[in-house]
């Protein structure tokens, strides 16, 4: 099987590592913007050729799976849409789904019907073919969110090979996977990246970040994700990151009031059905 | 040095293992609420002897450690006040700081000079002398907030032992101590509670959970915590998270108003922000 990775960084990157380790590609051709990267990905046997442009790099593909910024998809889509070969199919890594499919739609044309848009979940502060590994998706979710136009075998094939990556693979429609990847990972990111801006942006920051600890920390990580990806989700599915941040902000001015009048009774129970339904969750997952 | 730990958990526990392993104390009597705890404490070596309450496991002691829960500190306090031999001193590990001082003006009488309240900053999900460690406190910031009626000497003892125990060890008063933890702690804490339990609370909560991967398990680290403790922080603290959570809902609304308007400069220049102010802490902080 000859794989075509555009974006080669940390989704691509270890997409392709873990098709060869399981002997699922046989040839990676890679392509992308940044020279740099694309040799160490060759240097780090992620790929096997560089290719000049997606365009090119797709000619030969039997699979061609997308990674690259989710803003540059349409551009991507666009040049690879009339050099696909009979067979090849495509997918992508994009972190939203409707605005994807969208693009897709656009710019595909008649080989829409060969495009089964994906998600692996398995972001990370890293970036880059440098972070790639075989790895990355071992135990994580992938979630197709195929089109009405897909034949039944052509999301199979992508399935088995994320199967192969050893990721537990779900199919849902794009606008369930666009409202709950907003509660559980766009909310998230932007309540980090609020709470980091808020702390930097007062007189006494320096004191304020030495004396914070380890549950800072733990809580802030997301906030050293890489600010163009989160500035193009948060563009991209921006009705379903309003509503949970509106949701949100309601929970909290309940906590508020709670806090305010020093009910401390019903602020233990909230606290204990959190870390229960936390530990649950840690549990189940495990 | 005879040490007496009130409260012989995660805090308690690992002082007095910490002390020990630097020589700083040769003798270690614990007292508590939980038998099963004490008994762990003292198979794990953490304590010599179990006092049968706190007035009785301070009557010998030349330090006195109150690290119970904050809202058990003012009976501590009366039980302990006429019971201290003349060169004793006491001090606590409690999160809050006016909170306890006010309890100790009203508890401690005459023996008010030598108690120096302090606050160790590391904390974690795990509780009990089970989770006690030596190295707890190694390389981790200690508050002392000193009392005007603290002779120098006092507070200097104080500050030697946490020191013993591989701490960096700060001064500031009461007041600022309970400003800076709510914006770096408090807050954090009740807005990880407020995620998750705004989650757990949906009608499709076991999906969302499924689909929740790192960055919602570190961002919701904290929300394992001790509802109990964190129920009389927010008591003993609320005045401050409460402006806390006005500010930080204050900024959360900037955040969704550029969100809705779809302003990609404007977010990707606060992410950035955010993403830099905090790379830069963890590179002073390492």
């Amino acid at each position: 099987m000859r794989l075509a990775v555009i974006g080669v960084g940390l989704i691509g990157g270890s997409f392709a590592l873990a098709l060869k380790q399981a002997r699922l590609a046989s040839q990676v051709i890679g392509a992308g913007r940044s020279e740099a990267n694309l040799r160490l990905a060759l240097e780090r046997g992620a790929i096997d050729s560089i290719a000049p442009d997606a365009r090119a790099a797709a000619r030969d593909a039997d699979v061609i799976l997308v990674a690259a910024p989710v803003a540059q998809f349409e551009q991507v889509f666009k040049e690879i849409a009339s050099a696909l070969s009979p067979n090849a199919i495509v997918s992508d890594a994009g972190s939203t789904k409707r605005d994807v499919i969208a693009a897709a739609r656009r710019a595909l044309g008649a080989d829409l019907a060969r495009f089964v848009p994906g998600h692996p979940i398995a972001g990370a502060e890293k970036s880059g073919a440098g972070a790639a590994s075989a790895e990355l998706f071992r135990g994580r979710r992938v979630i197709l969110t195929p089109l009405p136009e897909n034949a039944p075998q052509t999301v199979e094939k992508i399935q088995k090979l994320w199967a192969g990556c050893g990721a537990n693979v779900t199919r849902m429609d794009a606008d369930e996977h666009d409202s709950v990847l907003a509660a559980v990972s766009h909310l998230p990111h932007v309540l980090a990246y609020a709470l980091v801006h808020e702390v930097a942006k007062r007189e006494n920051a320096e004191q304020l970040f030495s004396l914070a600890a380890g549950g800072f920390r733990d809580f802030t990580r997301i906030a050293s994700s890489h600010p163009q990806m989160w500035r193009d989700i948060c563009l991209a599915n921006r009705d379903r990151i309003v509503e949970e941040m509106d949701r949100y902000a309601g929970k909290l001015a309940q906590f508020r009031s709670l806090i305010g009048k020093g009910d401390g009774a019903a602020l233990e129970r909230l606290f204990a059905e959190a870390r229960e339904a936390r530990d649950q969750w840690l549990r189940r997952s495990s």
